[in-house]
Formats: structure tokens, C-alpha cells, sequence
């Protein structure tokens, strides 16, 4: 039987077997030292030098030999194992490896080579660190939502039209119909309202970006939440701060070691996520860089970090909602603010100087949509299987989307939110550069 | 503060409010009795039909009044909230309701009908049931993996290129560009073997299946995993038995109600599930049947229904695995058996007549498998990212993926798989009847 290098101080004195990969050897003459890396940790391995001979870094082995306890001056405190070493007896090699293309433990590659490689440098410890966080992240969701009372679950990625607008779509040849790629579970998710109240889904949303940015991928995970009978949009505000206090919070908790590796560290939140109006942030904006956007319908990448500037400046918090975007520039199923109705009961959530979420409250009312509908220049009849859920009875809701991948990158302080998808595509890559068509 | 039905009973002798849909409404003279269902339950309401005029099925309402005990004979046994009533004192309309084309209470649509009217007949208690089973389902899937150590991932939906044959693949328009629909995670998944060991999703797999059955659907839910470090392959059987042990016991345990309402039992797994190999299956079936399949590659629908017939009526199970398909008709990354390499390490797990796993031990040494891949009129040149994995060091591994909505069908005893997806796609349905190319 096998046994984890995180289990072998149970063993001490005794003879068991390990398997894994040789992440580094050390030759010291006829003893070799191999590091041998498993799901579970490190465990430093002596042999001899004749039975190591053939074994290179990266080998698959399974090894067998007795545990020993290290002497004091030779205890390691940076490894868990760092107490204990295995004395090799017999030595099976389960795989071999080539030479390795570059350093595996001390990455100092381009992204795009980082990418090409994905196979192979994911074997890195801090790559790898990266997909623990954001499984976290992902945990944490899962995790507040059901807490909550929400229902989870698989949206769905072929759709037969456009959510929000016809740009940036994937057009999938569907027996020779034309289909597309979900932008967002946005019309699923607010159907199920209408059948389970609260429901959310941890699903691939997919844009087809044409620009080259550090904050776009074509394929992204979205972390989506909808929610029925609210009493106001604020509620949503609230469920939202919720599940990101506990995301910081259960990544601080269960992902030290990792954001040691990038040397993160998640934001406090004291109190309340400010708040701020898409015009009173412009006017912000105005007044301390001269900068007038005052009549934009959205901020720019700059005024996002710009706006975080400010708000880390003012409130120590490196969040902030801006909330009240123009009705003309969201969707059609936006509810728009009875006190003005140019704007809307919508919101974004800005970390860091990016926007990490989307949301706001919608349309109820089967009437009222409609209205709405056509005034976007949309044909209520191609919504007919969407509309049922209001035609029936739809209570007050809305709801909200993270991307994961974002949150990652945030959190971690990467470059590129590229970095933070295991296989992330683009506009040329989908694993590799895509071949043109012939 | 809205109160779920289902807590209302803490509040006997109260004033509460809450907040639904009228599931029914029943008239009695002076009085009318307003059945309301929200996400925990349902509540009768006692309401003076002057203040309850208005009001009719799947209305969304807002009522105010005072929870009080039903006298001994009134109360409703099969009602969680059957002992108490509320006695209304406000109601507020939060959205009205169309009149219903048909009874959402007792559904007796054709299955097109069901699908075209999907977010109403969501509705129905029986059709919500059959999603909170697959969400059982999946669930108890997930914590099974982790339990076991296994790290999950987020699959990619597009690809660069077939996986398993070009076959029944969907193509994407990508930036004039052509990407594919992955059919599975496979590649994915084997790469993150050599990262984690041990890895699953819970994710999205196409097929662009041309023809009407009641088993296929163009886009489902496939449960998947993939472990390294196997010393057999027939350590996948034990933790595929394991995972369905545990969906049959967590589905036994919390979800009473909803396999009472499909008057549906889980099977029981007394030890372990028999074992046939193809070639022993179709031996039987010759001799039961006096078909002769006994050089097929594989089993047709109508011998997966013999099969489990036959096991069943032996051995009392109603699971069977089918194991040792023909090399030459399974995946190019299929390990042989080393007895007789004309037969993979391979099985299918079939369920009630209908194959719901399939899954076998891989190649994971490199040379191998380019020499296979060339066997099977493949390039290595156009697996080269995938490749990464296997020349740097692949221990021994194996893996296999349920597909959610077969089990799902299967455990109820439903007659089409489409009913078992809450929003299925086929030749022609994408939510609706895709419209013809113009």
C-alpha cells in the first residue's frame, strides 16, 4: 500500500512504500538525495548512488524504505516532512522523464511560453498555487450560496440567441442551424427564479473579445447568483459583500501557504463595501484628475483604478460598488431607478482597480418588460419560452456575477487574468496558437 | 421580515408575513383558502374573499396576518406546515399571473409540450423533484471525490480538436476561425493527473449525436474523474462502485419525498457489483436470446437491457459492469490488456438496461503512446500540448465520467433523458424548435 509523504512521520522506524515524482536529486558523493513530490507534499529520499543512478528529475517512482527520524541539525522547517527522511531500499521507476526544457522550480518564462507549456508548468508549485486559490474562491461561493438557501445549478452552454446584444458572440454550427455560446446564464438563471427562488451556478460564460487585454479571456468561469423576492436592490448589495467577506476570508484561512508563495495578502473589510453613484465616482474622478467623464456610460479601465485610488485613500478599503449606471447602457431586463429613470438599480464591484462583478435588479413585471423589450428594438415573440416566467407570476429579483478568474487574478496580484485560467483562450489561442483556416 | 413557510410554525399566536406564489385557491363562500408555496413549503392561508377578490393561481404575493393552530380535525398530515393556518390581514400583489393553458398541478403533456412550456412546467413539484435528485446526484459526486482526495477542476468547453475521433463534434466560428465543443475533458484531465494526481469536474460535454433516442442529448452534465499512482486498473472499478454507493445512499437519505412522488427506489448494492467482460456478456445473451452478437465490438441498447436482466435475475443487482472492449474500437489512449492486447483495460457501467459510466485505465508511457496514436492514423504532432504531460513523467492512471441525466433518468424511471435536463438540447431544440437557416 502507498503511503502519502504527509503520512509518513506515522511510520517513523517502520518500512513503507512511496510513490511520486522526483522534484529535484541531489548527488553527494554514492548517496543521492531525491525529493520525491506527491498530491500531498515532499519527502526527502536517500539512496544509494548505484540504486539512483538512472533517476532524473521529474521520474515517476514508486520507492520503498524505512522512515527515519533526522537528526536536530538536519530538520528542514520549511518542508512538513522536514523532520523525517526515507532510507530508500528498492527503487522502481513507474515512468521516465526527458530533460526538462527550462527551470520547473524557478519559472522565468513569457506568458506565452508560460501558456505553451501550461502541460508542464503547472508541475510548478507556485503556478499550482494559483488553482488552489481560485478552487477556493470557487468553494467559498458554492459554499455561502447554500448557506443561504440557494439552489444550484448547471446552466446552459448552447443557447439559441443573444442575451444582451448581438457583439461578441460564438456562433456554433448546430446541424446546420445556427446556435451560439451562452455570454451568460442570465435568462436561465432568472426563469429558475421563478421555480426555486434563489439559484445560482458555477458555469463557462464565453465572449468573443476581438481586443488583446490583461483582463479578458474568451472562456471564462462565472460565478452567478439570482434571487427572488428582494425588497430592494440593496438586498443584493448585501448578499453580495457576504460571499466576498467569506471568499477573503476562507482563502486567508485555508490558503496561507499560497498567497505566501505570491506574497498576497486579502483585503480587510471593515464595515460596510463603500458605495458610490457612476456620476458622483466621474465627478470624483473630474476633480482629482481633471480628467471629465462626466457624461460617460461607463468607466474606463483607468477610471477603475483610479476610482480604487481614491476610495483606498479615503476609506482604507480596496473595494467599491458603483452603482446607478444609464438605463440606456444595460441590458433590457435592467430595472431601472423610480426616482430617475435615465439610471438603473444596477451595479458593478470593483477590486483593486477592477471590476469583479456585474449586477443589479431586474424587471418583474410581464408588462413592463415588454414595454421595454421593444423599446431596445427586440422582438418580444423571440423571448416567448423566456417570457413564460413573468407571464406566470415573477416576484421582485435580481442577482449578480463574478468572474473567477478575475477574482484570482486580484486577489493574487497577477499581470494577466490568462495567468489565473488553467487553459485559458483568446483571440489565437485555444491550448496553442490555432492554425488559420485553409 | 418575510417568514418562509416553513417557520411559520415557530410563530403560533403571531403576526408574521409572508411572501409567494398561490398554488391554489379554493372558495368557500365568505371565506377562500389560498395554498401559498414559496422555496421551503407551502402554507394554507384563510383570507375574506373580499380582500382575496383579485387574487389567482401562481399570482406572486405578499400576505400579512397571524399564524394560528388548525383544530385537531383540520389538520393536513401530508403538509409539513399541515397543523397550522394563517388567518390573513393584508395581501399584496407583488406580480399577477396569466391564466394557465393547462393544469401545473397534475401534468398530462406530450414530452414536446413539456419542453416548450419548460419554465412554467418547472413548476410542477414532480418536475422540480427530478432536478433536486440530480442535484443529490451530483453533489454526493463531489463529496465522494473530495473525500477521496481528489482536486476539482473547471473543464474547457472550447477546443482546438477532437478528442476521440471527429466524429459528432460541434465546430465554433472562432474569430474565422474553427474550434470545436469538447466531448469531453478527457485530454484535461489526463494532463492534470501528472499536476494533482487525482482530479474530477463536474462540467459540460457535447455531441453532436445526428439521431432521436431517448438516451442522447447534445449537451450534458458528465461527471468525471481521473487518478494517477493506480496499481491496477481495476482500483477505478472500486471507486466508481464507491461514488454509486454513496448517490444511491445520499439520494435514499434526502430525497424521500421526491422518489415517492416518481414512486422510485434506489437499487441496493449488496457487496460488490458483478463483472462480466464483453465477450462473457455476449455468450450469455446468445444463450438466452439465441442472438448472436458475439463479435460486436460493442452492445447494442437491446443487449444492455438483456444483460442487466440477466444479472439481476442472478445475482439480485441491478448494476453490472461490462469490462475488456476491443482495442480496436475504444479511444487511441486505451491501455491493453497485457494478456491479450486484441482487449483494452476498459469498462462501461451499466445500470437498469442503460449504460451510465464509461471509463478504462490509460497509456501513460510516452513512447506508447505515440506509437498507438500513429496506429490510429493520428498525428502526435497535433497532440503535442497533450503530450507535455506524458514525456515529462505519467504515473499509471485511469478514469471514468457518469453522465448525470442517465442517472438520473435511470434512479426515477423516467422514459427519455430530456426530461431528466432541466433545459435540453437536440437535433432540433435548443429551448425551443431552432428556426430553419434562411
Amino acid at each position: 500500500m502507498r503511503v502519502l509523504s504527509i503520512e509518513a512521520k506515522k511510520y517513523i522506524g517502520k518500512k513503507i512504500k512511496v510513490a511520486g515524482w522526483v522534484n529535484s536529486r541531489r548527488d553527494h558523493g554514492k548517496i543521492v538525495f531525491l525529493d520525491v513530490r506527491d498530491r500531498s507534499g515532499i519527502l526527502q529520499v536517500v539512496a544509494d548512488s548505484e540504486m539512483a543512478k538512472d533517476i532524473r528529475e521529474e521520474y515517476v517512482v514508486e520507492i520503498e524504505g524505512k522512515v527515519m527520524e533526522r537528526p536536530k541539525e538536519m530538520i528542514n522547517p520549511k518542508l512538513e516532512t522536514g523532520n523525517i527522511e526515507m532510507k530508500a531500499e528498492k527503487i522502481k521507476i513507474l515512468a521516465e522523464a526527458q530533460k526538462l526544457p527550462f527551470d520547473l522550480k524557478n519559472l522565468k518564462l513569457s506568458l506565452p511560453k508560460l501558456l505553451d507549456f501550461r502541460p508542464l508548468t503547472l508541475r510548478n508549485e507556485k503556478q499550482k498555487a494559483i488553482f488552489k486559490v481560485q478552487r477556493e474562491i470557487i468553494d467559498s461561493f458554492r459554499r455561502t450560496m447554500k448557506n443561504l438557501g440557494f439552489f444550484e445549478f448547471e446552466a446552459p452552454a448552447i443557447v439559441a440567441s443573444a442575451t444582451e446584444g448581438g457583439a461578441e458572440l460564438f456562433r456554433v454550427d448546430y446541424f446546420g442551424r445556427d446556435a451560439y455560446l451562452a455570454q451568460s446564464p442570465q435568462l436561465y438563471k432568472q426563469i429558475l427564479v421563478s421555480i426555486f427562488e434563489r439559484v445560482f451556478s458555477v458555469c463557462k460564460a464565453f465572449r468573443a473579445e476581438p481586443s488583446v487585454t490583461t483582463r479578458h479571456l474568451t472562456e471564462y468561469i462565472s460565478l452567478d447568483c439570482e434571487m427572488g423576492f428582494i425588497e430592494s436592490w440593496e438586498d443584493l448589495l448585501e448578499v453580495c459583500e457576504t460571499i466576498v467577506k467569506n471568499m477573503f476570508a476562507d482563502v486567508e484561512k485555508n490558503c496561507k501557504e499560497e498567497l505566501k508563495m505570491w506574497e498576497a495578502k486579502v483585503p480587510k473589510i471593515r464595515g460596510k463595501i463603500p458605495r458610490l453613484k457612476l456620476r458622483e465616482a466621474q465627478e470624483i474622478i473630474f476633480e482629482r484628475t481633471g480628467k471629465d467623464k462626466r457624461g460617460n456610460p461607463d468607466l474606463e479601465p483607468e477610471d477603475e483604478r483610479e476610482i480604487c485610488k481614491y476610495v483606498k485613500e479615503k476609506f482604507d478599503c480596496e473595494l467599491v460598488f458603483i452603482t446607478h449606471f444609464p438605463t440606456s447602457k444595460r441590458p433590457f431586463y435592467t430595472f431601472e431607478d423610480p426616482k430617475n429613470p435615465e439610471y438603473t438599480l444596477s451595479f458593478d464591484l470593483l477590486f483593486r482597480g477592477l471590476e469583479i462583478v456585474t449586477g443589479g435588479q431586474r424587471i418583474n413585471q410581464y408588462k413592463y418588460l415588454i414595454k421595454k423589450m421593444k423599446k431596445f428594438g427586440l422582438n418580444p415573440k423571440n423571448f416567448k419560452y423566456y417570457l413564460q416566467a413573468f407571464k406566470y407570476g415573477m416576484p421582485p429579483e435580481g442577482g449578480f456575477a463574478f468572474g473567477a478568474e478575475r477574482l484570482t487574478k486580484q486577489i493574487l496580484g497577477l499581470e494577466n487574468v490568462k495567468e489565473a485560467s488553467m487553459f485559458p483562450r483568446d483571440l489565437q489561442r485555444v491550448d496553442v496558437k490555432l492554425e488559420k483556416k485553409k
